[in-house]
C-alpha cells in the first residue's frame, strides 16, 4: 500500500541535517513510501545535494517560507506563522495530499496548530500523545506523555479508550491490557483524580488491570506485562524525561569508567560487541516517534534532538499508523462506543 | 559525639536478616554509635547468635510483640498494633532514649505513626519524605517522594523551606538552590498548582531557580546542579520509581547480554573491575535511606527490598542527622520565618 507522508523538515534541534538523512534511510527501509520534505526549499535543496542518494524519485519538496523555533510559544506560532514547515505539513494532511505529518518540532506548537487544523474526534476533548517505551518484556505504551496537565478522570478514561484502540490496531491485540499510574497498588493510595479514574475504568468495557507504579513501567506488573499505562501528562512527562536523564547519566558514567585507564580501555575494546548489543537492544531512538492521538488524522511528534536514525524510526512509526488505518480505526470505534452509550441511556429512561 | 539510634529490626521484606547484618555493619563504620535492635527478642537473638560478631556491647535489644506488615492499611497499623517495632522504635525516639528511628517497613505505616507519636513542627502540615539521588555531578535531594499527593502551592513552599535547611544542614551549604519539578521551562506549562507554587517560590527568600524538566534531575539543569527539587509526592513517587524500575531494567539487559554466549561472558570477566567500579559509583544502596523531614524528630525510612548494607547507609544518614541537630535546627529557623512573618505583618498594620 503506497504511504506518502508530509515531513517538517526544518523542525527539531537540527532541522534539515537530520530530517533529509532520516527521510533518505525511511525511503530505503519502505519501498511504497512517498515522501514530501516541507520548508525552505533552497535550503532543503542544497542539503539534498550534500547526499548521494539525494535525488529520489519517491521524494518532492513543498516550500514553507517559515519556521517555527523551539521555544515560541504555541499561540503564536499558531497565529503568527501560517507559512510554517509545521503548519503546512499539517496543511497537507488535512487536504489529503499527505496520510500523515512527521515533526520534530516544539512540542506545544505542533499540538496546537495539529488541533486546529485537523480538529479532534467525535467525543475527545483534548488529543493526547502516546509513545511506545522499551521495557524488559518488549515495550509498552504510555499516555499522555505532556499535552494534557491536570487531567480530569474522564480524561484519563478517554485516554485509556485511545490507547487501547491503538495498542489493538498497531500491536494486532484483541483486547490490550490497560492499567492506570499510581502511586502504591493499594487501594488507599492516589489521589483523587486517580481513584475516581479508577472508578471509571472498572465500569468501561476496557481490559482493565488496575493500578501499576512507576517501577513497573520497565519491569512489567506482578505476573506480566501490560499494553497501555495510563497518566496525566505532567505524570506522564516527568516519568519519561526522568527516563531519560537517569539512562543519560547511566551511559555517560559507563563511558567515563571505560576510559578511567589503558586497562579499562583495554577491557571495553574486548566487551565492545556485548556493550553495542545492550545498547542496541535499549535504544532510544527505535522508540522514537510519539502520536498525537485522538486527530482526525496522524500526527508524529520526532523528538527534537534525535538524529537520523531516530527520525526514520518516527516515519515508520506514521507508516505503521496509516497502514493500520488510524485514526478511521479510532474514530469508528469510538462512534461506536457512543452509539452504545445512547442506546444503553434511551434503554434506561424508556 | 555519642549517638543512639533505635532500628524496627523487624521491617522490610527481609526483617531481621538483613537489618541486624546492616547493624553490625553500622556499629563497624560509627565508633560512637549505639544500636537498639526493636522486635521480637526470641528472633533477634537468634539472628544475632549465626553473626561471628553478634555480641556487641553497643548493641542493645528492645522487645516489642507486634509486626506491621508491608501491606497493612497504615490506620489499622497505628490503632492495633501498639506494641509493633515500628511504634516502640518511634516511641523511643519520643521518650528521648533514642536520637533517630530507622525503619525498612510499611511507608504509610511509618509515615502515620511517626506523625501521630512525634507531631509535626509547628507550622508545618504533613511531614514530607526526601531523599539524595545520585547525579552526574554528586547529588540532589528530591521531596515529597510519596508522603503527600495533591499538594498545594503552599505545601510545595514548606516542602522548599524544609528542603533547604535540611540540605543546608547536611551538606553545609549556606543558601541551597532550590527548584520546582515542571513538564518544560517555560512560564507557559507546568499545571496550575506548580505555576502558583512559582510564584510562592519567588517572593521568598529561598535560592529559587525557577523550573527544572525531569531530565536535569539526573543531569543537572543547564549550567549546574541544583541542590533540592520540589515536587508533589505523586509525581516524586513516580519519578523515583520509574527510575528504580529502569535502572533494574538496564541492568538486567547488561546481565543477559554479558552471559549471551562464551565469548561475552569472557569480555565480562575482563570488564568486570570496570563493570564494579561503574556499579559502585551508582549504587542506589549508597543511597538509601529517606527522611521523613518536618516531624519533631528523626525517622528514616529505608527501602523496603535493601540489604545489609543499604540499611547501614539508611543509619549513617540518621546519624548525620542526629549530629547535625536535624529537626532542633529545622524548627529554630523556622520560628525565626514565622517571628519574621508575625513582625512584618505587625508593622504593615502599624
Amino acid at each position: 500500500m503506497a504511504v506518502t507522508i508530509a515531513l517538517d523538515a526544518m523542525g527539531g534541534d537540527h532541522g534539515p541535517t537530520v530530517t533529509i538523512p532520516g527521510a533518505l534511510a525511511a525511503l530505503n527501509q519502505h519501498p511504497d513510501l512517498k515522501l514530501i520534505l516541507v520548508g525552505q526549499r533552497e535550503l532543503l535543496t542544497q542539503e539534498l545535494a550534500r547526499h548521494k542518494s539525494g535525488e529520489h524519485d519517491r521524494l518532492s519538496i513543498q516550500h514553507a517560507s517559515e519556521v517555527v523555533t523551539m521555544d515560541e510559544p504555541p499561540a503564536q506560532a499558531l497565529r503568527g506563522k501560517k507559512d510554517s514547515s509545521m503548519r503546512v505539513s499539517i496543511n497537507l494532511v488535512k487536504q489529503g495530499a499527505a496520510q500523515a505529518a512527521v515533526s520534530s518540532g516544539n512540542t506545544g506548537a505542533l499540538m496546537a496548530t495539529a488541533r486546529f487544523v485537523l480538529k479532534t474526534l467525535p467525543g475527545i476533548d483534548r488529543p493526547a500523545i502516546i509513545a511506545a517505551l522499551p521495557t524488559i518484556h518488549g515495550h509498552v505504551h504510555v499516555l499522555d506523555l505532556g499535552a494534557n496537565v491536570d487531567s480530569t478522570p474522564e480524561q484519563l478514561l478517554q485516554f485509556g479508550i485511545m490507547g487501547s484502540l491503538l495498542v489493538g490496531a498497531l500491536d494486532h491485540k484483541e483486547r490490550p491490557a490497560i492499567a492506570l499510574l499510581n502511586v502504591g497498588v493499594e487501594d488507599i493510595k492516589g489521589n483523587e483524580v486517580v481513584k475516581k479514574a479508577d472508578e471509571l475504568f472498572r465500569t468501561s468495557n476496557l481490559n482493565y488491570q488496575g493500578y501499576v507504579e512507576g517501577d513497573e513501567i520497565y519491569l512489567g506488573k506482578h505476573n506480566g506485562q501490560v499494553d497501555v499505562i495510563v497518566c496525566d501528562g505532567f505524570v506522564g512527562n516527568v516519568a519519561l524525561k526522568t527516563s531519560e536523564g537517569l539512562a543519560r547519566m547511566i551511559a555517560q558514567v559507563m563511558k567515563e569508567e571505560f576510559r578511567r585507564h589503558p586497562l579499562a580501555m583495554l577491557a571495553g575494546l574486548i566487551a565492545l560487541p556485548v556493550l553495542k548489543a545492550f545498547r542496541h537492544r535499549l535504544d532510544t531512538r527505535n522508540y522514537n516517534g510519539a502520536s498525537l492521538v485522538g486527530l482526525n488524522g496522524i500526527v508524529i511528534k520526532s523528538h527534537g534532538g534525535t538524529d537520523a536514525v531516530g527520525f526514520a524510526n518516527a516515519i515508520r512509526v506514521a507508516v505503521d499508523e496509516v497502514q493500520n488505518r488510524l485514526p478511521q480505526l479510532i474514530g469508528e470505534k469510538l462512534a461506536g462506543l457512543q452509539g452504545l452509550a445512547q442506546e444503553s441511556a434511551a434503554s434506561e429512561s424508556a
